[in-house]
């Protein structure tokens, strides 16, 4: 079976697939009578001429390394934004390419304190928490129309550290 | 010094100031193959015809019991989501009313676990974590239009626990 290495998260690395949004570095404005740091508007988010914002739950099942990948999805319709309500580390696996069939798989650790928005099509597995509890805020597109492609693997990759 | 008492947080209670996000119940859906319950679209976020939701990362200075309130505040453009990014209880305090003073004053104490979403225009106090760190993802309107009325209290008001 195919192993891939979850390598730390870094903006950079991530950049062809989402964004990373973190309190790293001087806040864009001091709010709060000087009480609280604004990192302001930090997810490119798209949701299309005919969706809107929501925000939603997800209780997921946490996993453990090495994981399984077996599927990968993506929402044509929209941007999706992952915020853990939790301190700990997670895993997100995402694929390159934009075209029917997923390229290649790359996964990564999110550190604790770090919310992830995958732009709008991205190839992604599904949501992995290494740790209970798996919450999180998920801020994506709603809309009438039909928003998940999902794309089996035929040849699994085993998900890993280093 | 009114002293004003911190009850918990209830959906009920919190109906006439907004929504109250929570895993309570059973999940609207199951996905990821069965992996994930997702409790859907939850926040009744309003951004004005000229808005649009953003992402935005909020670190504030934890707070102490009883805490002196001497500033209210509300956005008059759009909603405001605070999702938490740890598993502290935290203090929301929010006043009554939609005239350019607020009205009477309220505090609950937020769950673990649980996200708040202030309905467009109301008056509420500045964040108040109680734990460190005082990290939150906030969910609010991006614009070119001021959306911010501050309120300060000739007389303060101390808010603590029963």
């Amino acid at each position: 079976m195919t192993k891939i290495t979850a390598l730390p998260l870094t903006a950079e690395a991530f950049a062809p697939f989402g964004d990373v949004l973190t309190t790293a570095g001087e806040p864009d404005k001091i709010i709060n009578a000087g009480f609280c740091g604004r990192y302001h508007d930090r997810a490119n988010m798209d949701f299309g001429p005919e969706g809107r914002a929501g925000i939603s739950l997800f209780n997921a099942v946490p996993r453990e390394m090495p994981y399984t990948c077996d599927l990968i999805e993506r929402h044509p319709e929209g941007s999706q934004a992952f915020i853990p309500m939790h301190e700990n580390e997670w895993l997100i696996i995402v694929a390159e390419g934009q075209d029917d069939i997923p390229g290649p798989i790359h996964a990564f650790i999110v550190p604790p304190h770090t919310a992830v928005n995958l732009h709008r099509g991205t190839w992604h597995g599904v949501l992995t928490p290494l740790h209970a509890p798996g919450l999180f805020a998920v801020v994506d597109r709603i809309g009438t129309t039909v928003n998940l492609e999902e794309f089996g693997l035929d040849a699994p990759v085993t998900v890993d550290r280093d």
